[in-house]
């Protein structure tokens, strides 16, 4: 799938780079024709597509990998241009950039200990720039890992000011993307608005199934065969952000609550690990308060 | 696994039945030394057992299958001796012993064709008495497997005579089991109770999300990632009966509720398929508001 | 997501059809620029779209479902301009016509009835031409979904006589596509190979585990914790063709041979029908001994 | 569920021990109540009890927990007893008690990790006395959980005295458990043999599809749609030996082998820790080259 584009500089041909484009729009026909020629014209190669049209929201949806020798300004020009004749919403960036990752953490180590491990792995495309723990109990998995650990504890009295050390944090470390990861503590409508569409939590239920607090315990009262986990965008509509992954696990009559508790840590680690994963391979698009996932 | 009992009629030497005996009691220290002792007195070989102490409701559970060429009564006298000094609720079954069985049906086939080639093919001891519709556009299989097919309709003025039609089926027909495969009308709360622990419903959501009315389209406007049905038992308190057995399958943004709905009748119909197998060997029991299962 | 093109009788405006087009050729840039210009020439509006590039055998996949007013004539000619160029392979049909479709059976009942329900139930774009059982047992079956039920019984001594019988009916009912349906004969060389990519089967374990006959003794006895079905083309190599679908079901150590036949049958039938139902949504591409889907 | 037995110092009430017991032995009746018997003698509650009687190998297999106040030689007296009349083999333990337990590594980490956390989070009851690598890319893992590394590098020149320094370390560390966490080496039969039923291996393809090395190619060569791992106790006879647990992953023809080797770490690794925290938990009982697992 080599791309076969006259280059700018025929003395030192530039090895082609990966973009990936996402974007939305009102539905009609010829975008994709026109986004196609676009980047045809820059010598792009295709290499991945998906598309969703939907009929309750009139949008369209699209991403796109596609290989080509020109650079960014060139590329966003010719985006912008197609862009603007659809009332297009984009994005470029290239493919497999980390992306840069702020992690919160309260005091249960899975999910932590499994994005390090995938980071680390090169399982997802993240940078994770910090750990934030409102206690210490996970600063020595961050250590072990290299990363700067910040402890930014909460109390009724003090949440203001936690939240404005983490908005801070954020400017400071240039982060992308927060990952609630089984962070304990509720952010503000306020902090919620401000970093809407950048902040994923995992959710220790099927929801819409028991929101709010202790779920496992909720989900052994009712006696559910299958418990589940849930990674959604976070709003100020608590439990009720845009779902961007979910799965369950079987447990039967014979499970304590703690028992779901620990074999929820599967679930909820490999639930939270795809939807961090597919944001940061900018698979994940907003679709009014539900998600389009091209995975 | 040959019984070793001494025979009452030596010259006509009984083949020992498998039984299945189920029982609940306040749980203490010597349950099962007592029952296996009773049953061992009369020449059982237990072949299968299966129990659970609940730590909540203090309550013992137990399920065991036991070959014995005792008949009914001496095998009962048995047993109730034992559960007199343990206060057992207990039950005794021929395995597999086909379950009188009345199914409840409305307009869509999936569940009730089934349940039907279940029965045919020997894969759940259920004995289908007959069908009852509220409509009659399944008639025509109910026919193809030779069932009675009782057309009773439903409207807001004649629900108390449908009602009384259905219980003097129940009677007539010794119905042991109702099954609501897909029956699109709610059970007033007194045949709810006078059937309390015979009637199994499938709910078409992962209960306890989605209860109510049209939970595919509660499903796809919320965005789930994964779509679920619920077999439970019937309370007068509607979608909140002891759940049997929950099942899901994955979807994703492009799926329409026409096509949940489609998807969902493969997961609906394996999940009451498990449901009612389950319940017509005998094990599933209730434990207060929710079940212990023992598959 | 209405089609804009201008029509060709404005005093009778056709609605659109919806076509469904599938190609492979050799990977390259500009493929579905080209593609998607040619279909917009002819006011095509593009509601699916899916592709792949594989990187092994350098092949490009492709299938894209298009809204247009133009009749097939006209979009025939346009796409096969396009496809000179590029050396594709390619199809163009109606989205949702049902396939012509023959159903081979011996004594197992549960496929062939998952498919004729699924057919009626429009869960499949099928539409099952005649049953062919080298038994009669499934007899009624066939006739309930008022289907035409051809006996060819086989022998060692008759088999090419079946055969020849088999291509008959093939032609006779311009037959699309042959699913062996629990089919217990393995057909010939030569029929495989001019029946080729039209004929699906479903072997009943995970292959390549278990070839041969008796897959599920096989299981039981080398003590699998997972039973499973494939559904493949038939080639002249058994049980080695391209496959399309798997799936699996839990089982343990409790379950006789018997149990695991019956268990199977749940994974059987859902496997089959997803590949019957993906094959005649033309979303099954052949690369090499592998194959592509596009659900 | 307290345990009312009558203790033999009530000056100072011991509080009861939970016990496990396992065993096996020819099938035939009374051995439940012999055995609940015994227990009940030493003020045994059985809190878990489950069985099975093989009609293949005729052999009945039984694992009970219970609470005795009894000291262990009392317990092991009483069951000896019965074990002689049965022709028993049995093991008893006290519930939770962590096994000893050496992990063998080589440059893979997601199995080593897992199972280090899960030990220290309390999922598994084993008690890691050691890491063995052929290579040291992974001591720094070892080093963060406080656990010794021990590098033992393995040519085909010294595979015979690694061998017999792997020996040494089980004597010495007193290892019950060998765990082969992705170790890249076949151990040799006189070491197989000598370790029979402690050494648990995780094999990463769906037994028994791709024995033997780069299962995950072969896969992708056959374009299988499941990626499958499977955790097996290590005989002599590579990949062949008795299976405790399988799990598959459902893959795409978009996978390159590389991105299957990637998605299979997640079911190699629960796969692995399922069967470690079984047989930990002596829920694994074998059964010729087959097993009884009790979960």
């Amino acid at each position: 799938m080599a791309s076969v584009t006259t280059l700018p500089n025929p003395s030192a041909p530039a090895r082609p780079t990966e973009w990936v484009l996402t974007l939305s729009c009102p539905d009609r026909p010829g975008i994709v024709h026109a986004v196609s020629g676009a980047l045809a014209e820059h010598g792009g190669n295709i290499t991945e597509s998906q598309q969703f049209g939907d009929p309750v929201s009139g949008l369209f949806f699209l991403r796109m990998q596609v290989e080509s020798a020109s650079d960014r300004a060139e590329l966003e020009a010719a985006i912008a241009e197609v862009a603007g004749r659809f009332a297009m919403t984009w994005e470029l960036d290239v493919v497999g950039r980390p992306v840069r990752t702020l992690l919160m953490v309260s005091k249960a180590a899975h999910c932590l200990v499994d994005l390090l491990y995938r980071e680390r792995s090169g399982q997802a495309p993240i940078d994770v720039v910090g750990v934030v723990g409102n206690h210490t109990d996970l600063a020595d998995h961050a250590a072990f890992y290299g990363k700067p650990f910040h402890h930014v504890p909460v109390t009724a009295a003090t949440k203001g000011a936690a939240e404005d050390r983490l908005r801070e944090l954020v400017r400071e470390l240039d982060v992308e993307l927060v990952v609630l990861a089984r962070y304990m503590q509720i952010l503000s409508d306020g902090l919620c608005r401000d970093l809407s569409g950048r902040v994923i939590n995992i959710h220790h239920s099927f929801l819409p199934s028991f929101k709010g607090a202790r779920p496992y315990a909720q989900a052994h009262d009712r006696g559910v065969k299958l418990i589940g986990a849930t990674s959604h965008y976070v709003t100020g509509d608590l439990d009720e952000g845009p779902i961007i992954e979910q799965d369950v696990e079987r447990v039967d009559h014979s499970r304590a609550v703690t028992d779901l508790v620990s074999l929820g840590e599967d679930v909820e680690r490999r639930t939270l690990a795809r939807a961090v994963r597919w944001h940061a391979e900018h698979r994940v698009l907003l679709n009014g308060h539900r998600t389009v996932v091209f995975h």
